[in-house]
């Protein structure tokens, strides 16, 4: 079988969840470690995720390559790669993008959700686009080998972004919109050009990116990737779902307004609902992804390309992004 | 010929001094990025490297290792190692210390002059020795492959790194007193415990380490090396200029006063003589280790003890107490 990659999740990490991760068979993931944390926050996650490896050796490991994929499923562990949500770690300093990638970040998000020094986020009224720090930053991200993600952005900044980036580009957790129209999910108008060039797109099971939310049904969501499979080539496409797992309802209201505003903005919840929405049945923990492989051959994908889909295009796309591009 | 490697400078780095490195056939060298500096400044200063690094790839490669010190020979470049002079950048917390070797920095003095959170400095009227933190300090360094270097501790304290390093410390750029009593220098009752568990000395040429200062003539230099290496035994020698070229006498004054002092401490220096002193005849940048190389054969030295005292000896350390413990 194919590599098991899930490019997106943000638990309350402890044993419990690593456990859980060796049990579904995980090889890796990009964890999210930063929303708005300034760079010397940063570096307290990282010291937070090397006191894990170090407590729990055998169960996960530290990757920053492709091949740390291989290694990890050989010697029956997850390997863990590091991401930020937002550009907040870089501050407005383009020798840190070099910087982070040394200490092993994988993938930079332009935005999140507001304007960045980068560029705009998705819940901006005006999106303007690349800023020029933007343009400089996605040229040294290239040169060192930091992948963009454009999940958070706007429509004119994620167009500007896959046009700017001389490597592919990619967006790591959400749908796409003709499925469930969502402030959060993206259309062909963005997705055709962004494989176009190379790009992934990882699709979230966070149920306010799901048709029906909560109550998304499993045949739903895998009839929407074989949909998107036709529309753009299977070998583009990858799970990032997002899973917030064990999260305090304070996490979700770190990410949406973290020290930006003094007022409650729910994002994609309200006031009734303004904490994490609850899993569809079929996905709860990193137990759950044989529902999703079983639901893609239901729906009548190919072995090949479920495989793809589980982990092996995230695989591939690991190989030929995370390394400086004169290696 | 053996390697070439100078274990330690501080240079104000330019084009100008790599292509010396160059002509002088240096193959690796060990610079201090920091004196006071705080783990946020101290990034900074891997910006600065990593400009270099970028802009003058012929010249320079970032090194981390052993076998770095082969791939710069072996394409015309010089390795450059990074360390610190004082524990500033790892503030009050343990797990920067596995960040900053992350980041590639291989030494770190435990104190530089004062009393640090983790030892005694030399200039301290009262040596408490390792401090709570700095024995767990210790411990973590020699976890993650951190060497610890006591070129400005005070000889208790270097005593208790000795002893509570479970790997070779050094002390990277001193001199013996028995030849020049200076409170920077150590005698027999510290060198021949370092030794005996492994441990390296690098010889300085600053002339303040110096007999005679800067009219220390080459064949005392050498002679002085040939009598330790029958004290101490040859294999646990090498070089540490200390080489500050090009700087302005305001940096020895951030070296004596960081932040720390409002008045003025001379250090080594004096009212009359503040700033930087002349360098010897003989060494006045990296294109002088010849006058070194034979100024030791001269003195009787073997050419094998030559090669290792030039760099052999060095690298075989690096080899052994830059990966972590486990590896």
């Amino acid at each position: 079988m194919g590599y098991l990659i899930d490019n997106l999740q943000y638990a309350n990490w402890s044993e419990k969840i690593f456990r859980q991760m060796r049990e579904g068979g995980v090889d890796g993931v990009h964890v999210t470690i930063t929303y708005h944390e300034s760079f010397r926050e940063m570096v307290l996650q990282l010291e937070a995720w090397n006191r894990w490896f170090e407590q729990f050796p055998d169960l996960i490991m530290r990757a920053t390559t492709a091949d740390d994929v291989a290694t990890a499923r050989a010697t029956g562990r997850t390997a863990i790669f590091f991401g930020f949500q937002n550009p907040s770690p870089i501050e407005d300093d383009i020798g840190l993008i070099g910087i982070v990638h040394q200490l092993g970040v994988r993938f930079m998000q332009l935005t999140y959700n507001n304007q960045s020094l980068l560029a705009s986020g998705c819940y901006e009224v005006d999106d303007t686009g690349l800023t020029r720090f933007g343009a400089q930053a996605v040229a040294e991200m290239n040169r060192v080998g930091l992948v963009v993600d454009m999940s958070h952005s706007g429509d004119r900044s994620t167009l500007e972004a896959i046009d700017a980036s001389s490597r592919p580009i990619a967006i790591t957790h959400a749908n796409p919109s003709w499925w469930h129209a969502a402030r959060r999910n993206f259309g062909d108008d963005v997705i055709k050009p962004l494989v176009a060039r190379g790009g992934m797109v990882g699709f979230s099971v966070y149920p306010h990116h799901l048709k029906c939310g909560s109550d998304c049904t499993i045949e739903s969501f895998c009839q929407m990737i074989a949909d998107a499979a036709s529309r753009y080539g299977a070998q583009h496409l990858g799970i990032g779902t997002d899973l917030c797992q064990d999260q305090p309802d304070s996490v979700v209201d770190w990410m949406r307004v973290g020290r930006w505003s003094k007022a409650m903005d729910y994002g994609e919840g309200s006031a009734d609902a303004s904490g994490f929405p609850a899993m569809p049945s079929w996905f709860g923990d990193n137990r759950d992804f044989g529902n999703i492989r079983t639901g893609l051959a239901a729906v009548g994908m190919s072995d090949s390309e479920v495989d793809g889909i589980m982990g092996d295009n995230w695989h591939r796309f690991y190989g030929e992004n995370f390394s400086p591009a004169n290696s």
